[in-house]
């Protein structure tokens, strides 16, 4: 993250606040087709109302760019201000996050009128006065609340039997061949260095750069698709304890898992809301498997005699290479598909071949050698989850496009999967 | 309840038909001033959404009235049948109750399209072979509902820290002189019919009328008042264990009870939500204390020097007379002001003294002699819900005008206190 | 309860005592072929450990006779006062309920030390400056005590693999013929006096002596026995919904419950520990049905087209006749057999037919009219235990001869059955 | 671990089962002044009983050595078989883990007697025939229960409000002075080798040996005591949100968290039971701090402007010295007092500052490059808990003599600290 109190020549502070007023503006398009009732239920306490999101992103200018520097702002409601800190212990009190779906007040016109507040006052900031990376890390939060705005509304639309769609299904395509097993990409370890390069904007957590010794490894050149799963479910994956970590078969005995999230036999086969929102469908063998927490991912690994990547063997070889190019078109045409590696790719190339699943890797996620979060309140952005959480690399469809990096650093509990999680395997 | 097959002849038909619909109608005319998400959100397991309870009143025609009894009719969603069936075993599998809250589709629009539906079905039902006691119980089935829809709402909106208001509040009232304590009015024993009598409508729990002995007792010529409840409070009456039954004392502890429900402590005062659904409004010392659980109910009785009636002693004595005659205006100005008595009320008067709160009573809920509940799902209405409640009996400023009796008996387990619960003294 | 101020002449007290000393004398006796492990552990909230049992009615003598009343006193231990004080909120604050079991110090033979020196304690008391009352109170505590040691002996041991046996089983006996259905007896109703006629002890909770108006009934003349529940279960009972009340079908569901606590099906039928405290052996069919709730009570009754008899029609028509016969005997050789009537008893006789079993009876644990506990510590024996539990009537085979009585109220909540409870038919 | 199928020679054998037999009998050594009940009860889940520890080491030898080893071995006791095994999925069910302490029987002695039997097994053993691997597996296993029966059964002691002693109290000893500041030892980095050298025994989770980069780092050289605990206490450290991490501030809120645990305040400072098994005891300013959770770890050392180290810089710089020569004595005179640095040690040494507690690291406990569990059961010892906990190095005043070396790595959940957890400090 840059020094939060560089300021921005007029020119530049322009062309980003424009970029983030169009980056605010695809947040509310998000939510186009959704009632105010489906922005404001929460359908589990890890999951937030799509209004809310809408509304906490917006709190995160108010309380940290237009109070303290936009002379003469007037805050919009002094409830707001309570009602949508998510945990910024630094800022003051704020409204339990399990209740955060009972505020059917404010309706979503408000919180609509909210954002235009802001919006507005975010032009009135004077370019020299404004710490430019507050402004990029508002940008990029906005991002970040706009991939979970998606996921926690598939969460929300999968708990109801009526199997509501986000977007109208498009035109049925053609039966896909199950995919060839994916080609090894052999790796050549040594002294690497790993983190943000310093070059456009980062996270803190994806820094400092620095040194990490690495044996050579070999990367799968495709994520693990459904159609591989289908065999792991069909070899008695779920029910040989051998395969999984203590933990993990804790939590599948406890919740009796038998599949990916969202995953429903049908006599027909699986279907799925998983690989789009576009209601319950019927599952595609060839798209990657997405909703597998880490202890699944981890016992699949083990069931194929892989592993799991580390983070820093997914860095240094997936990451230098650009996304894949399907991800952006998605965006254009809502047409949600998450694209697989071709049949005919070259063994070695792992171009192109991520971005459209988050992966689950080996890494705890712990802070780098000399990490230290900024002063003051956005310096609880990401170092106090540093805890119990495994790190995932890549992004998925319901990333905004130009969110993700090679050093990007998505994290979750073990046993959560209701974002788009799937993984790559590894070998010595 | 009337025997289940009887049939009406046309001119009955057409009357009880016509009073249904109005009430009906009185049931959305509840929710004419909330949103969507306000009808679509659940706060907790006991309570339902106010679309929910919309839903569902209207299942219960569909499925005991139109399915069996119109002939060509079409259901109008077959998953409704599933998502909106309370509890009825008999009929089938339903959506699981804590859920009920994330149903943001069906919208509360189609709801109301279900509810145009089932009523222009009613209005098709050929007179002759209708079983009109079905009808009935429909009918004062909605109006349950159209109490729990007022108090489920209540409930949401006291968990909003923006403190919504269901209707405008209405203008100031000058601030009323502490009442009196109430005077003690002397009933008789002796061998007491107890139950419906068997004219006009009654659930099947009313009955049968059987004989109870009932020694000589006194009761409270009102309910227990707030003023009354800040002496139990100012006593220490919270923290003092020997005025407490054990399940009680336990409740107090692990959920740190102070007050009654909805009660918030500010520095002039208390402030409460449940007097009225005008949001936040200081305390009205002379109204009756509501929102009180059965052990708090139990608690303050005991302090008092004195006990909670049983259900015989207030039907004998209480039920005899008329319903407070300043229940029904407050639904023609919407005040939802709660009636207490008059300072000058004749000492041997009872008289139009129930009806604004429901009172517990010592008697637990259990089947008169000979009780036997109808065949079928409409057997499930009641008789299986008699272990481990209490009765109460009265009213309150959120039922339907017309749908209390002297022989109605409502029922909620010791700790519960979302409805509008109040209590009135007794002693030997 | 006699009045607690009562003293007794030196010759009556002189009784009194050689009774309660001798009564004492047996509690040690039950534990005889126990371990300190054995009377330490506790298996769960709801019973304690065989140590605790022992020590808490000791301290029941010295806080409530010798601390008060015996001149010169030394307490045994000021801890003890603090670690076996039950529920006696006005004594002081106490150990919690749930770590019981954590007590492996004091060891047993520490508790026994403490025993003899209460129980000289007591005999040094001055005959003329003691209430009777309490001694017989201390008494009939220390009784109730006993049977508890027993049964939640039972429950700890049935939680081992091992299935440990209290006593050597006794010698093998032949199969019973399954009893023939038993004979309704029918019982003229009317005015009738229940509780306690007070004469000899009775604890407060079995008067004030009232009327009770009972309409004419019959009961069945034997409890139910094993062979009748595996009629039950083979008829699909514990998966009817429309047999259970709606907590107790949540209850079975929650819990998985398909048959009364302790039955484990094997290849050849039924095995139990339930029946004595033998180990664990082969059902017998004849005996009374044990260790079921009194939801699976209710839905036998209701399976059977009958219904639990309410407290008074039980005590009206079985209590007056004498305890079986068949009881006592069972201690003198620690059979622990359960007596069920011979089949060719009278049928109208209920003599002798009840006492090895505790019946569920219909009626919630409520106080008789004008129940006023007494006031100080022993007031809170029976009096706040008055909500949400059901009242059994009879005995068991774990009961102390002498101990009960056709007024005798014994209560638990409807899901607990780790007690000997069974249950009687009765109709209309 | 060296290979499981090598066979040791005669001689070798003999030594190896000497050291074994004598291992075996220290076990027994623990329990000497214990009761029955004392090594039965269980007093939470994660804590096992005293017994279960004796039997679960012995099954070890049963299972893995004579079963498949001895000729002619007769099992003793199918049941225990069932009972003993701890989490060894690979061999089949188990008795649950929170119900280990319902076991009353087997008592003490008859777990004794299988010690016996079992112990007499290991010397028929033939020498040849016997993989050593797995003696010395077994050997290792049993220190471990070793550690595991004092602490839990100190947490056990710490439950009784009588604050039982687990060895009589030594002569009470002058008051210390304060421990000075600890001196900052710099360490310098590179790439370093790190995991077991390969000589002696190591558990599989402490290789492959791999190399991993360091930079320069600076460690205290003694870890934090009690008096530094104090001080952090009288700051706040407890109540302040932004010196903890997300999950140990909830975990902090939610149990009350105010001091490490077993510290009891009294009038005249902390007491606390940890520092010794001796009951409850005046806190002793210079000890170590000892039982305190990662989460307190990790924010005592933000507190203090430093960090954790990780596990790589702790092996590399505190472990390639000696342990504490203060450790061992304290298993001849049972003072069970813990070891700290003299105030005048030379700034550069760590020269024997470890081995008195455990130290938290900032690492997570996951495979080391290229780890792989051994085939078979004994290969779920180590790996399947390779999720969601933290590696701590050094070892306790209750881990037996020659038990821990440089590369061990213990692991714990974030929030647990029944064990002797304490820490040290590191910096950039």
């Amino acid at each position: 993250m840059p020094t939060l109190d560089l300021a921005l020549p007029p020119h530049a502070h322009d062309t980003l606040l424009h970029h983030l007023l169009r980056t605010r503006a695809d947040s509310v398009a998000r939510i186009a087709d959704l009632s105010d009732a489906d922005c404001t239920v929460q359908s589990m306490p890890d999951a937030s109302p799509a209004k809310w999101h809408l509304a906490h992103t917006t709190w995160f200018f108010e309380e940290f760019l237009l109070v303290p520097h936009l002379p003469g702002y007037a805050v919009f409601s002094p409830a707001f201000r309570y009602l949508f800190n998510s945990y910024y212990d630094t800022v003051g009190p704020r409204h339990p996050r399990p209740q955060r779906g009972l505020l059917t007040r404010p309706p979503l016109e408000q919180v609509l009128a909210y954002r235009a507040h802001i919006d507005a006052g975010l032009q009135r900031l004077p370019p020299g006065a404004v710490p430019a990376a507050l402004l990029e890390l508002g940008l990029h939060h906005e991002q970040q609340h706009q991939e979970l705005l998606l996921t926690d509304l598939l969460h929300l639309f999968a708990q109801n039997p009526l199997h509501p769609a986000y977007r109208p299904p498009p035109a049925p395509q053609p039966a896909a061949a199950q995919p060839p097993s994916p080609h090894w990409v052999n790796c050549s370890g040594g002294l690497t260095e790993i983190g943000h390069t310093g070059t456009g904007f980062a996270f803190d957590n994806e820094g400092p750069r620095h040194r990490v010794w690495l044996d050579d490894y070999a990367l799968a050149q495709r994520p693990v698709c459904n159609a591989d799963w289908l065999d792991f479910i069909a070899d008695d994956g779920y029910a040989t304890p051998t395969l999984w970590l203590a933990d993990g078969w804790r939590w599948v005995q406890e919740h009796g898992v038998r599949a990916p999230a969202y995953w429903q036999p049908h006599d027909d086969g699986f279907y799925t809301q998983t690989m789009s929102l576009h209601g319950l469908q019927p599952l595609q063998p060839q798209a990657p498997v997405t909703h597998v927490s880490f202890y699944e991912a981890d016992a699949y690994a083990r069931w194929a005699g892989a592993r799991l990547p580390t983070e820093f063997e997914w860095e240094a070889a997936v990451g230098k290479h650009p996304l894949s190019a399907a991800v952006a078109p998605q965006f254009a045409d809502h047409s949600w598909r998450v694209p697989i590696p071709a049949a005919d790719t070259a063994p070695n190339a792992l171009h192109g071949m991520w971005g459209g699943v988050w992966e689950w890797t080996a890494s705890a996620y712990l802070p780098y050698p000399g990490f230290r979060p900024a002063p003051g309140a956005v310096g609880e952005y990401n170092g106090k989850f540093m805890s119990s959480q495994m790190v995932l690399r890549g992004g998925s469809c319901a990333t905004p496009p130009g969110h993700v990096r090679a050093s990007y650093r998505n994290f979750f509990y073990p046993h959560q999967r209701w974002q788009f999680t799937g993984l790559r395997l590894a070998r010595a």
